[in-house]
């Protein structure tokens, strides 16, 4: 792994490092990669509308969405190396002394915050791609005919990134001594994949009517 | 758009390039990149599984799934940049010239030459992403219970990858006057589509019940 920041490495090589027996970048960056991917292809959507004929009427829409999809793309690629951070502290904790009560006690509490970071980090990747599913309702709905294809593909991005980051959350949550933590983020997990579930199938099929 | 292989270009500078006003990369390309995600992903759970302890009955299984993995996502890999030649080819027939019935005819010609490139690459892209579905299904059922999650990023990735294909696909084939040719396309990509679908949700679950 080098030690360049993950956006900063090519496509080939972020693939062959996704690839490898290396732990990060794997699924948690995969998810947030996946997330930008979605936020890109609903500003792309917006950039192709914005100014053309017969889309005036939608102009302040597609610019309040573009404005929107591109700052959660800024933040979800942020969390490509958030999620890094996340597991190599969390790997740390595993890894620190235990010899003595004190040395046993420390690293337990350690270990509880990496666990307690590793669940908000994909929770908020999460979050971020519940923005993007609906911004991409938005731009299926008045965007441009000729690229509506490409708000399809985003919210397929966008809401399986959500799913990928729900089982990262699903990993770390179990493992929390605080219960009343843990059940509130698992709580506000299955708030966003109740509602965009069906949003993303909804936001598929409309645009797929609109194809051919 | 530069003049490097997408591959080559920085995931930063990939994702500045699909939010652009810039037709490629596009949704195509974008699903071509889930993809190989997602076989990079099923390549990281073998190469976590082979060589551990307690997993040797299934080492056997874990390279094989492992290099196939890793053959698809060359594939899928090379078919970012088999998009953006595929779009270029159709997007140029319809800039030329029209002036002769000559003219019109060879315009014609190249037209429907061009939607024929630009339904079977996504196709082929769609063919892919179900061979990764398919592996990770393997690889979730036997790999390594430290990295099963990553087994299921990859199938939700190579699933969203497969539908964003077939919106591809269904923006092309309808405008085929090969009417045979096109339906039987279509028919390819359905037979993916509902083999795939149920598939890959039996391997998310069976990567959920794993997980916590």
């Amino acid at each position: 792994m080098s030690t360049d920041r993950i956006e900063s490495l090519s496509v080939q090589t972020f693939l062959d490092e996704l690839a490898s027996a290396a732990p990060t970048p794997g699924g948690g960056g995969a998810a947030a990669v996946m997330g930008a991917m979605g936020a890109a292809l609903v500003a792309m959507v917006c950039n192709l509308t914005i100014g053309k004929k017969n889309y005036e009427a939608v102009e302040d829409e597609m610019k309040a969405v573009l404005a929107a999809s591109e700052d959660v793309r800024a933040r979800l690629t942020a969390m490509i190396e958030d999620d890094k951070t996340a597991f190599d502290a969390l790997m740390g904790s595993y890894k620190l002394p235990k010899a003595s009560d004190e040395e046993k006690a420390a690293r337990s509490a350690a270990i509880q915050a990496g666990l307690a970071g590793a669940t908000v980090v994909p929770l908020d990747c999460a979050k971020a791609c519940a923005e993007v599913v609906r911004l991409s309702a938005r731009a299926a709905a008045v965007g441009n005919l000729n690229v509506i294809s490409d708000a399809g593909v985003g919210v397929l991005a966008a809401w399986a990134a959500l799913r990928s980051a729900a089982l990262n959350v699903h990993i770390n949550a179990p493992q929390l001594k605080d219960r009343a933590f843990a059940g509130a983020k698992l709580a506000e997990l299955q708030a966003l994949l109740d509602e965009c579930g069906p949003l993303a199938e909804q936001v598929h099929d409309t645009v797929k009517s609109k194809l051919g």
